[in-house]
């Protein structure tokens, strides 16, 4: 059973081939050798119909051998042939990479683009290398723990997609940007490995290559130093190379590691690309870049945290931070991963301490009501025998796009909305009925 | 390193049962044998402090031995002691089963209730439960694939989660009930075998033991029959059974078959509980719940679908569905599996045929242009060569609830919320400031 790739005549003799999910086979369909019921079908039968044929595999003669197609040695003589379901003809062409196929058509017939080869694989290919971050994660001793997707409003207030409730009018939940929190909090729940392959959503105004929701491996471990987390990352990525594209060269290994001073003064970025042959689909280069500072300038001018407000900072840089002083230089042990010049992830030793983070809180000039609304369940969390930990948060949708050699993350998610967050598969977002919006407490604004 | 787990003292001598996720081990801590640093904080060391130890593993005397601890028959001579974090004393005690403590009070402190060895042992039970689908799953050639959060309104409107637009005011995504409309997409893109341990979303009214978000198993498979899916689901759980508990046991095997007409008359529930002693925790009574009706009055006496519109229908039914005779003795081809009592998942094989699609939404009352606003992209779908395909989707929090032997399915979930929805540990949901409402162009009803 499959999918009629492509048709060919001769005579009165036609040739299919036919697809389905382990790749394509030829099918000769002779009319003497048919069934009864199969006779009159097969006249109309025409590209991406579904078939059920029956018959029996023969080996090709030698001028018929296809040295290109797996199974080109061999063919499949029809007997009975059954239309399981009809095709209109495709709006692309879906037997050739649809890569320049304009990718409006393609998200809108999503289920077709799919079906072309390149896509399959990079879907599949996917799977493969999330199941190998599952399966390292498992075998380090890591439990991979489900956190909520209905939380609580969190900092980066801003880009946070909102949720009406429905039970509690007036109110909302919001969906993660990460799982953070929930992590820290595994960590003083006593678990000491955590991770999750875990959806993220950020509502921020397009920028090109982003989605609405994302996923990152997310993990956090206890007990453990900023040399720790780098070195255990190291080792991951390296056997994921080893083992699943061998055909692949880390061109420096172990990774090279930068300050984001250095990698700053020197390349002008804190996502240096250095590869050696930035057209080798096959080099991968990685750098650490380290030391991140802990404050910066937002574009009014306060102050903010560079990373997040809940890392850690140096051991030297402890008494400017207690005293206020000079607080632009104070560095946070902080960690980005870059991989080809794109930004994998960020990562950081975490305060565990309450003074520490309420510290932190108020050189942001979070006042202490504020810190309470937002941070109370932290700040107390932190009273309770809150371990030492740090973790880091990979973005698979980039691996796997470097990892293809792909040149956006659409190509490497199933079903991706539009850079300005459309779905144009199923139309959304959309409209709602007044029906909804009054069930949840709300209208929209007449600004709207 | 690890937390006090309890202390003693004999005179002079201090004993620590210091717990790590490996377990517990016991500390002895003799003065004369610390260092200076340590001499002086044994005396503030309380239960739930994270201590790093440094000392000598030794053997217990033979009357010290306590076969009831794993470690039992070692102990730790302490020759460092160092404080990592102080704790007040927890609202509850953790060194005992929390179950009797008010739950209230546990889910507001869910990362001191999640240290209990009961939670602990729920929590990664759940993931090794979850490991082992995927990897049977994987094994059997499916696919994960992971489907949108934010998407397109769907048929069972009202129970879902809104989530407004930012950057398109005035439209909304909302949350998924299941992926239904994804997974069948799967199919028509010709994945053939797909699965996913989806999270989905019911805004629903408090109904006791339900959480606004739950995890399922989601699969769905091409070229199928019902009895294929029924096979493959029955052996899965079968697997699952013998590898991972093999001291439970299943009292029917192969599991039973019973119509829904025969569950309804016979148990006056489509959900029958089969256990020969429901006292007895190790005993799993599946069953299969076959040939349910396709169409039900709901409450306003309209018709409506009992499983879900996708549904097919019996072939020796069809005659009546596209006459439209006696509507309400029509069977589909779905089916649910019971363990215990509770409905585990319900399935279905799915209709993949634009005529019939649009004859059962004719048949429910939605008329045309409906039927191209809410569901156009799935019947243009299976005009491309939509292959015949079914699936399943195992609640996840149930299964892991049913073999854990708990009461509730709070009581596998990480960070539950309530009955009635609320997150209190975070305290969500929650009023969002003027600014995020007016961002996302909705402001909140007078009447909320």
């Amino acid at each position: 059973m499959g999918w009629v790739h492509a048709r060919r005549n001769m005579g009165k003799v036609a040739f299919f081939d036919l697809r389905d999910r382990s790749g394509l086979v030829q099918v000769v369909v002779v009319p003497d050798e048919l069934d009864e019921a199969s006779k009159g079908v097969v006249d109309s039968i025409r590209p991406e119909y579904v078939l059920e044929i029956r018959g029996l595999v023969q080996e090709r003669g030698a001028k018929q051998v296809n040295p290109d197609m797996a199974t080109g040695t061999v063919e499949v003589l029809a007997k009975s042939v059954q239309v399981l379901n009809t095709a209109k003809t495709p709006p692309f062409e879906i037997d050739k990479d649809t890569r320049n196929v304009n990718e409006e058509l393609r998200l809108q017939y999503r289920y077709l683009d799919l079906r072309s080869e390149r896509m399959q694989k990079n879907i599949r290919e996917r799977d493969r290398i999330i199941s190998f971050f599952r399966r390292y994660m498992h075998q380090h001793d890591f439990v991979e723990i489900e956190t909520p997707i209905l939380m609580k409003g969190t900092p980066e207030g801003s880009r946070e997609f909102i949720v009406p409730s429905r039970l509690h009018p007036g109110n909302f939940y919001v969906l993660p940007q990460s799982p953070q929190q929930f992590k820290q909090l595994s960590m003083v729940a006593g678990f000491e490995r955590y991770f999750q392959i875990a959806r993220c959503f950020r509502d921020e105004d397009s920028r090109g290559d982003r989605q609405p929701e994302f996923t990152q491996l997310d993990f956090e471990m206890s007990f453990v130093t900023q040399e720790d987390v780098l070195q255990y990352t190291e080792a991951m990525f390296t056997s994921l190379i080893k083992e699943l594209y061998p055909t692949k060269r880390i061109s420096q290994d172990p990774f090279p590691r930068l300050s984001y001073q250095e990698s700053m003064e020197k390349y002008g970025t804190d996502k240096p690309d250095l590869r050696k042959d930035p057209s080798d689909p096959d080099e991968l280069s990685f750098a650490w870049i380290l030391d991140f500072p802990m404050f910066e300038k937002d574009e009014e001018g306060n102050i903010t945290s560079m990373h997040h407000p809940f890392c850690s900072v140096k051991e030297e840089d402890k008494e400017k931070l207690m005293d206020g002083k000079d607080l632009f230089s104070i560095r946070a042990n902080a960690y980005d991963l870059v991989l080809n010049g794109y930004e994998l992830s960020s990562g950081s030793i975490r305060i565990h301490e309450r003074d520490m983070q309420k510290r932190i809180f108020e050189l942001l000039g979070i006042s202490e009501e504020e810190q309470q609304l937002r941070f109370g369940h932290m700040l107390e969390a932190f009273e309770y025998g809150a371990p030492p930990h740090g973790g880091f948060a990979p973005g698979i949708d980039r691996i796997v796009m470097l990892l293809m050699a792909e040149p956006n993350i659409r190509e490497v998610i199933a079903f991706a909305k539009t850079g300005d967050m459309k779905d144009l598969l199923m139309h959304a977002p959309s409209p709602l009925p007044n029906k909804a919006l009054r069930e949840a407490h709300i209208h929209i604004s007449d600004e709207a």
